[in-house]
């Protein structure tokens, strides 16, 4: 019972109707030849909706019961996971949407948003070795020379070898500026040696080769984060033809015991514990971080996919044992505080794969879009992204927890798989920048750069979607209008509130923050929950009978009368944030 | 780092200084004897204290690592839980509130519930057992005969043995009206046949006996929950003198395995599979389910200190982590959204704590109060009781989910023993009744049953307290005041909405009710907290300079404006549940 099925309907509706893929990126010069269009969004979809269904979503609990091993310097992954891996591989799925010169499909990163969802709701655990091997092929696509490109990408965007990213150190966490991996120039290569921990898919043997990404600092850096560099380094060592060459000095160590994502191994590393591994810099000198953080934005828009991904496998699992599970005489669908439940998952599973899918297609647009709009829409996106990781992994904390809720006393039973989600999913409020993090950088950097200026934007964008709602005649999105610009206003007035005390006193801003992100996120589901039901109610209007349509009204709605609300509460805290929270010493605590 | 400390001078504050044991309940019949005051709580607590720490705390990990397993019809606990129990036995906690009559040590409620906290921070799993076994020991208490309770209640009260709790049936849950077991007469006794699931220490060598009390059903008795009888089923039977005779046949089949509680044994159990396990009626014939319920309120409110217990043992754990760990240059306590988590985390607790504990007096009032006080101190407690059950233990897993957050990334690892606190505390909205069908008590019993009239009352006295804050004449006191008017008169409103739709359109009503039930409580969290400032304000009158109070008011001050804005994201998702929550077709789920 429950076993995930990619809700199909729901993603063409977003990517074809909704966000009307084909009108707003078809005309693009790099996305000229593709066709792109319903017709190429249903294949795809199906496609990995079968991919994801038959293929790893019978492996998620497999992950879990059989976590990944490290022993005498291999990782052995739980059963399965490789097949699945190359499978994902050869579908072209990990390199779809990157560069179609070095191997990639070229397709726009919606669709890599879309398969992102699939594999993670299917399987977090093993969707993140797609996720991190097209991050380092990123990172060396927009920093690597193009001998580099020539040598790696290609096999990395086919998954015939998979990347990782090595960042953290024991004792360093976040902080990254402080660092002891040290790499010393040795003729056109240098000599990497230190030990990593927490890297994702550290080891394994699905692919012939692993390409490590390395942060480390070169002889006589500068302190800090400003005396990184980033580094590749190969498991094996590529010889000039391109075949593999010897086995290159690094290692896992151990794996770690975690709360979730069992079937993913995340590794200690230790580099150049015997002879030192050769590594190949990558970038500049010192600029490693920066090189880094390019693809900070699409790493941290698929972690918030992985919130939306555990929700709907969560909602997809509670709604078939609420259908089939019967108390006083009913299927408990029916008692009243499980179909709020219910309603809530959906509800919150919906705006947020509009608001990703959303942003999705703004990346695209910043990329690949035209070069006069490019400049704004990366504003857009930079704005968002801190707000899409944040608000969709901590809502993902909610639904996975209502999953487990639905299912009563066999909620809590492991075999069930419900509390898989829940644990799973626990450690996206925290990697990739935890979600501190996420909210100081949307208040402090996003915000701060331009003054609210692009946050500004956006509320045009949601008050012209407000006066849709009003002038669209129906009389179910009248509320909706109301309770959105009840919800926007207050966010606008919080908006001030947390540029002033970025003015006034920065303290406060930063502990306002985490609030405004959450306020921001609940305001930005309600709104993409509008726009869906606007586009439903012109499908209607244009003669469908489909009930699909029907209940996106429905649940946007529901949005507006149970999930909005929150809002308030949240803006509450913000203008409350000045206080207590400032002044209380820290000795008290 | 982080080892379980009860919190001894909160506990005192609250016992002693808040709510006055000594002139509550000091001149109480039942109590004169016992020299009631801070003499006797300080040296209670202090006792318990040691045991809690230093006895069950440090088996807290070793139970996760190390659950109870179940082989050829015996548990094995986890190590050295088993002697841990019987420590607890042996210093009178486990009938700490039980009649003196019967080898109780007959002190107060507020006891057992300070005592409950500490067993439950320091080691949930552990804690559980003494909870069942007091509630088995209640229900005899309440039920037996004389013979029946001079045969048990003293080896239970002491320890000697303990108790278990048989309700649920595969297939049934909290639908107790489908049940399958059956119980034969035989002369003085019955012959119960039929398998129970979900039985927390269902079986252990802790102990010579364990005391089942069993749902069953009686030959030709009515359908549905009306058809029920209870019965004691004692592990060994026991023979006239008192000895232990014969193993009786009942015995444990598997243990589950879970998300969290490792070291407590979830059995499945089998009775009378081979000759049919001897029983013995408890109460009348067809009243099982009214005796198992007798001590419902005294569960409940447990199950509800366990939401607290889990959020103090969070709470300490993060504290002692954030003080240690330094990130760019300062411990991560000074970083702004580590302070705020924390803040969140104290705040909450402490009013958890502040409602838990006052109504436990509440309880001791009803049940040992001035007899004319009785039926209107059993009022409260039964309109307080679902709103503790619930809310404590949904704040539970934010308080627990945020000392996760409070680690970053090893707080994800299982070694570091935070996610423990959020796993464990995962079963509390579920068990005794899941937090859906406290909202639905609480609304449909407790609020209907008099109109609104106990809360109303309740009202009262928070409208008492705002005016002791208005009129305190500290600049610190005002905001509260305010903030804590607003929250009232919100759920004043709401209160309104929730008994219009009881009378118009019940499931409306119950539609709401989870929202209310969160808004109830974050209201009473605030009163509290409210009422704890009040006291500590008193005290610094006095002439006490000791910075605990200055820290209690500046808590209250930041529940204020970081918590109880919530109430009103809560009132407004009541205001709503007559729309798409009602009229959305569960087909299109």
């Amino acid at each position: 019972m429950g076993t995930y099925r990619a809700p199909v309907e729901d993603m063409n509706f977003l990517v074809d109707e909704v966000l009307d893929v084909e009108r707003v990126l078809g005309g693009l010069p790099d996305f000229a030849d593709y066709g792109l269009g319903s017709e190429l969004t249903t294949a795809l979809i199906d496609e990995a909706a079968k991919l994801a269904g038959d293929e790893l979503a019978p492996l998620r609990r497999v992950g879990d019961e059989h976590p990944a091993t490290c022993a005498d310097g291999v990782v052995t992954a739980s059963p399965g996971f490789e097949d699945a891996l190359n499978k994902l591989g050869e579908g072209g799925w990990i390199g779809i949407s990157s560069d179609a010169n070095y191997g990639g499909q070229g397709l726009p990163e919606i669709y890599n948003t879309v398969g992102t969802e699939m594999w993670n709701a299917a399987n977090l655990a093993l969707g993140l070795a797609p996720m991190l091997s097209s991050g380092a092929a990123l990172a060396i696509h927009a920093h690597g020379t193009e001998e580099q490109k020539q040598t790696y990408l290609e096999k990395m965007h086919s998954g015939q070898w998979m990347g990782t990213m090595n960042l953290t150190e024991a004792g360093a966490g976040s902080d990254l500026g402080v660092m002891k991996a040290t790499a010393v120039p040795e003729g056109d290569h240098y000599r990497i040696k230190g030990q990593k921990i927490y890297i994702t898919w550290g080891d394994h043997q699905a692919t012939d080769n692993i390409i490590h990404l390395v942060l480390a600092k070169l002889p006589g850096a500068p302190a800090g984060s400003r005396g990184i560099s980033l580094f590749i380094v190969p498991k094996f060592l590529i010889n000039e033809d391109g075949s593999l060459g010897e086995r290159n000095d690094v290692y896992p160590v151990s794996t770690e015991h975690k709360l979730g994502i069992h079937g993913s191994p995340t590794c200690v590393m230790a580099f150049g514990d015997n002879e030192g591994a050769l590594g190949y810099l990558l970038g500049e000198p010192n600029n490693g971080l920066a090189c880094m953080f390019t693809m900070m934005n699409e790493a941290r828009l698929k972690v918030g996919v992985q919130g939306l991904s555990a929700s709907d496998g969560a909602l997809q699992k509670a709604i078939a044992y609420a259908r089939e599970r019967v108390q006083g005489g009913v299927p408990i669908i029916e008692h009243a505080d499980v179909k709020r439940m219910l309603l809530v998952m959906r509800s919150l599973t919906e705006s947020m794969r509009a608001l990703a899918y959303t942003e999705a297609i703004t990346m695209d647009l910043a990329h690949r879009g035209p070069e006069a709009e490019r400049d704004a829409q990366q504003r857009r996106v930079d704005l968002m992204i801190p707000v899409i990781k944040g608000w969709l992994t901590e809502v993902g904390q909610e639904v996975a927890s209502l999953g487990v809720q639905v299912h009563g006393g066999m909620g809590y039973i492991e075999e069930t798989g419900a509390a898989q989600y829940l644990r799973d999913v626990r450690i996206t409020p925290i990697y990739e920048g935890t979600n501190g993090i996420q909210a100081a950088d949307l208040v402090a950097r996003k915000l701060g750069r331009d003054g609210g200026a692009t946050m500004e934007f956006v509320a045009g964008e949601i008050r012209a979607t407000i006066t849709q709602l009003e002038t669209s005649g129906d009389v179910r999105l009248a509320p909706l209008a109301a309770a959105l610009a009840t919800a926007l206003s207050d966010h606008e007035r919080t908006t001030q509130v947390v540029l002033e005390a970025l003015r006034d006193d920065a303290a406060v801003a930063m502990g306002a923050s985490f609030e405004y992100m959450m306020q921001t996120g609940y305001l930005l589901g309600g709104w993409h929950m509008a726009r869906s039901a606007l586009v439903a109610l012109e499908k209607l209007g244009a003669g469908s009978d489909n009930p699909f349509y029907e209940a996106k009204i429905a649940t946007a709605g529901f949005y507006a009368e149970q999930i909005l609300p929150r809002c308030a509460g949240h803006a509450g805290a913000v203008a409350g944030a000045a206080g207590q929270l400032q002044s209380f010493p820290l000795e008290w605590m």
